[in-house]
C-alpha cells in the first residue's frame, strides 16, 4: 500500500475538532466526517456572493426550523467567530462542490483557487447532532441500522420567501413507536441547532407526501407494525432553495463532508 | 375629563396580540405595553434602509445572546411572517422613534408619513419574556419591586463586529442570592428568544464593571447581604451599535413602546 494511501485511511477518531480540521488542511483526511470530533456539532457549508447571500440570511433567519444558522462571515472571511477557532475555510473541510448556474462544475479538496473576496460563507446547523442523541438513547434511527441515506420528502409546506430564495419545506423522515416517538420529540427538541423538534408526526398526507416509501431523496427504510413516520426539517431545504434561485456562483460542502466545528452538542 | 382623553386611558389587560395592536393602530392605546397581551413575547423594533440593514442582520446572527432576531421583513414589507399575523408595522406599536444621521427627530405615534420601500424591519427579543417567568417563580427582579429601570451597564466584551456595526456587550443586572440565581439560570434559559441564560454573574470587574451602584443605563437597585449581581444580555447593545454607526435614517420603538407579537412565551 501506497504511502499517499496510507495517509487517507479512515482515522476513524480524530477527537479533537480543531487537529480534525488541520488534518483536512494538509491534505490527511479526506473522507466523509461523520463521526469524526465526537461531540461537536458538524455543519452544511453555504458560500454566496455577497448580493446574494444578504437575501440568503433572510430566507435563513426567516425559517430557522431547516435553516439554523450556527455562525456567518463578513464579505471575504475565511474565519467564522466562534464557530471554529482557527478555522480557514478555504482547506479546512475534506470536499467541496462548486457550483456556476446552479451547475456543479468542481468537487475540490480546497477552494483557494475559487477564493473571491467578496464571498460570505454560511454554517448552518445539520441532523448529526441530534442523531447521535437519539442513538445514545436507544432510539437509534432506522437508517443508521439500515447503512442507508435518511429518506428526505418535498412537503406542500412553504417556506416563507426571501428575496430570490423561496422553496418548499424538505424534511427527514425516521420511524418510531408512538412512545418512541414522544421520546424523540423531548431529545430532539434539546437541539435546536440541530433542526430541533418534528415539524409533523403521524400522516404523511397532511403534509402532502403521497407515499413514505417513496421519499424524494435519500433512501427508503421498511416501517414495522405499529410505527408511525416522525418528520424533521431537513438541510435540503435550503440547498434545494439555492439550486432553484440558481446564482451565478456557489460553494458548498459535498454531501457527508461537513464542516467540523468547535461547538460542544448539548449533553 | 374629555373623550380624547378617556380614549387612552390603561387598558391594563388587552388579552389579545392582535386586538392590542389594533387598537394602536386606530389611536385607542398610546402608553407603555409593559403587561399588554399576557403571555406573548414583545419585542424591539429597528427599521434601516435596505443597504445598512443586510449589515445589521449579520451583527444580530453573530452576536444572538443581545440581538435574538424574532423576524425580519423583506425590503419595504409592512408585516411580519410568523410574528404578528396581520400586522402592519407603521401603525401598530404605540410610540416609535425616528432617527436621522445618528440623532433622534421625532417621537410620533405612525410612521406612515416616514415609510419608504427600501426598508428593512426587525424584531429583536426582549427581557419581559423572562422577567416575567422569574415573577411567577416568586424570584421578582429587584427593579420590578422598586419600580425603577433595570441596571445596565457596557462591559469589556466585544461584540462580534459586521461591517459598520460594533460595540461592547451591554448587560442588565439583577441581584440573587446564590441559590437564587442558580434557579435564574435555569428559568431564563428556557427563553432564549428573549435573551436566554445569564452571561456573567458575581464579580462585576471580570467583565469590565467597575461599580454595580453606578449603571451605564437606567437606575441602581440596591444590594442586600449575601446577594450577587447576575449579568444577563440587553436588547440596548444593538441600540449602542446602531447609535455608534450613525446610519443616516432610522426607526426604533420608543423605550417601553414596543411591538407586541403573537408569539406565546413558554409556558
Amino acid at each position: 500500500m501506497q504511502a499517499a494511501m496510507l495517509r487517507l485511511l479512515p482515522m476513524t477518531h480524530i477527537a479533537d475538532p480543531r487537529a480534525f480540521r488541520l488534518a483536512c488542511r494538509e491534505g490527511r483526511f479526506a473522507l466523509p466526517t461523520h463521526g469524526q470530533a465526537p461531540g461537536c456539532e458538524q455543519a452544511n457549508l453555504v458560500i454566496l456572493p455577497r448580493d446574494w447571500a444578504d437575501e440568503f440570511l433572510r430566507f435563513c433567519v426567516r425559517n430557522p426550523r431547516p435553516c439554523p444558522v450556527l455562525g456567518v462571515t463578513e464579505p471575504g472571511e475565511v474565519t467564522m467567530h466562534g464557530v471554529a477557532d482557527g478555522l480557514d475555510l478555504r482547506h479546512d473541510l475534506p470536499r467541496y462542490r462548486i457550483w456556476r448556474d446552479g451547475a456543479m462544475v468542481e468537487e475540490p479538496t480546497s477552494i483557494a483557487h475559487a477564493w473571491r473576496d467578496d464571498l460570505v460563507a454560511f454554517a448552518l446547523g445539520c441532523s448529526f447532532g441530534f442523531e447521535s442523541a437519539l442513538h445514545a438513547a436507544g432510539l437509534t434511527p432506522r437508517h443508521m441500522r439500515t447503512g442507508s441515506n435518511v429518506p428526505m420528502f418535498r412537503t406542500n409546506i412553504a417556506c416563507t420567501p426571501a428575496g430570490r430564495f423561496h422553496g418548499p419545506l424538505v424534511v427527514s423522515m425516521r420511524p418510531y413507536t408512538a412512545r418512541e416517538a414522544i421520546e424523540a420529540v423531548q431529545i430532539t427538541a434539546r437541539y435546536p441547532a440541530s433542526h430541533g423538534a418534528p415539524v409533523h408526526l403521524g400522516d404523511p398526507s397532511l403534509i402532502g407526501i403521497a407515499d413514505v416509501a417513496r421519499p424524494d431523496y435519500g433512501d427508503a427504510v421498511p416501517m414495522e407494525p405499529g410505527e408511525m413516520p416522525v418528520f424533521w426539517a431537513c438541510g435540503v431545504t435550503p440547498q434545494a432553495a439555492i439550486a432553484a434561485a440558481r446564482p451565478p456562483f456557489a460553494i458548498t460542502h459535498a454531501p457527508g463532508f461537513m464542516l467540523v466545528t468547535d461547538r460542544r452538542l448539548p449533553g
